[in-house]
């Protein structure tokens, strides 16, 4: 077994060679609105534009190419409806492995055929009866297959990180980094890095006041549940804090934001109207911060990633 | 006066170094999804993120930094409701100078806002009752102020031109570009400029088919009206071309191609979904063109303009 300790900066550096030609280096955009209306100048990580639409493709492509060449026919195993769904199937494909995803019976059908059309198998699960950590047991001892955890694990947190690793070399100048937290595995590995160039950075949570398992967690010291949470952010409902990530969380990052649904979909709206740019209620939460003046003041030169594009048109227009 | 001839690519060239500091140099998008959907690689120009929220800004610096050292304390007026009028009201405020801008008394309360905003004068009319040439020329009588034509002079189409000359620095080896088509000043500029720098490239003017009078005056030979055009390319409502672009257009430009209402949608929907970007209507018409398939069949590596973001919400979520 893969023991399960926090990468370092130099695994961040190495996810970064082994998500290339999968993973984009994604754009950074400024906007004198959004500067003028957070008070801050602002530079947003644009994972919307990333492949499979948000950075989750960074995490699966470090952790599917570290899986040893004996286990690779296999294939992987993956639970999600979401981001990581996708972007596991994604990688795989481009990877040449094969791919299942197993999916609550709810998931939306567009994000089943997304899933398919890029060569998964789909396993659906009936939320109500059953537990898709015994569904995706059964498929691991089944096949063989490796799991793939969407956030605590060592892989996926560097690979996460690179997101990070990117924007400040493009802007080695930011003060303070803003990044969203479902899981915590996009946080973890943006700290590692971040504090790791710059041990002056100050980095940020930011999590929706609905779904504040994380900022619980955080100030309690020990893991907090917050289950069914009905945040319009469904990227960052996850309901409780890795046990890895909550150690990394706790020992980087300076303190946690929360953010209203209000807030979130301003933001949205924002960066629609401004930026001329989708983004998700996850991927919204970093700008709803700054526009909800709620970045610390010593705050000046801010980074904020955006972690994904990928909302319905119902949603997004609702 | 100055004389009203077409610009050649060394006035494009030009224009380029004087928007510097006003207008970006506005990225090129690319999408798998795109490219399988339309069946060619597609190389999208993305003035949806220009300063402005459109190309215009090009037009109306290059107009604005040309008018003669003894006019400009005069200042300059302009006739829109729509991105024109934004851009020269930004482009003064930048340069330092006084822009009166005549909007019809049906122009939406964000677009007045907006324009106010970037300290232009606004002057009201009564669509109505009232010509807004008429109100201009007032304007220009009692002020001194020099009038800014949106498309049918050559300084705005030199600037407009801008675009495609960054396009093709960026991807020389394109064997087409689709330019959407009002006025025809973007065409216009995109045209001389592109077969200056390669003679053997295909341009194409893309319009609604609602709001075809361009079509209709190129295949005449003559310009033909079409008034009061429903079309949701609210930027490509012109009811008939300039004189001046109509020239030039109908000299360098290969051919152009009709896309409908529905098409346009599909475009717009297909933008914000798989590129996450926001698209208003008129700058959706080359990727429509695109996604129905209307492209000629050779060609291969195709400059898409995008040409402008700035949609009300309503419009978009419709």
């Amino acid at each position: 077994m893969i023991p399960m300790t926090a990468p370092n900066a130099a695994e961040v550096r190495l996810a970064a060679q082994r998500i290339r030609g999968v993973a984009k280096r994604t754009p950074v955009m400024t906007s004198r609105s959004l500067n003028d209306a957070a008070g801050l100048e602002c530079y947003v990580k644009c994972e919307n534009f990333q492949t499979s639409g948000s950075f989750k493709i960074r995490g699966a492509t470090n952790f599917l190419r570290q899986i040893p060449e004996a286990d690779r026919a296999k294939g992987v195993v993956a639970v999600s409806s979401g981001n990581h769904a996708q972007a596991v199937a994604i990688a795989a494909q481009l990877l040449h492995m094969k791919a299942t995803i197993v999916m609550p019976d709810d998931a939306p059908q567009i994000k089943l055929e997304a899933t398919r059309d890029r060569g998964a198998e789909i396993i659906i699960f009936d939320r109500a009866t059953q537990d898709r950590e015994v569904v995706a047991r059964e498929v691991q001892q089944r096949t063989g297959a490796t799991f793939v955890h969407p956030f605590d694990h060592p892989w996926t947190i560097a690979g996460q990180g690179t997101a990070a690793l990117e924007l400040l070399e493009d802007h080695p100048d930011l003060d303070s980094l803003f990044v969203c937290l479902g899981g915590g595995g996009l946080l973890s590995g943006c700290a590692i890095i971040a504090k790791s160039i710059n041990p002056r950075i100050k980095v940020y949570g930011v999590e929706p006041e609905l779904a504040n398992d994380f900022y619980q967690s955080f100030k309690a010291g020990h893991p907090v549940r917050v289950d069914h949470s009905p945040t319009i952010a469904d990227g960052l409902r996850t309901p409780v804090p890795g046990a890895l990530t909550l150690d990394i969380v706790r020992e980087l990052v300076d303190d946690i934001i929360l953010v209203s649904e209000d807030e979130i979909r301003a933001a949205m709206r924002f960066l629609m109207m401004r930026l001329k740019i989708v983004a998700e209620p996850s991927g919204s939460v970093t700008t709803a911060a700054a526009l909800a003046h709620k970045l610390p003041a010593n705050a000046k030169r801010a980074g904020l990633i955006l972690s994904g594009g990928n909302v319905d048109f119902n949603v997004f227009c609702a």
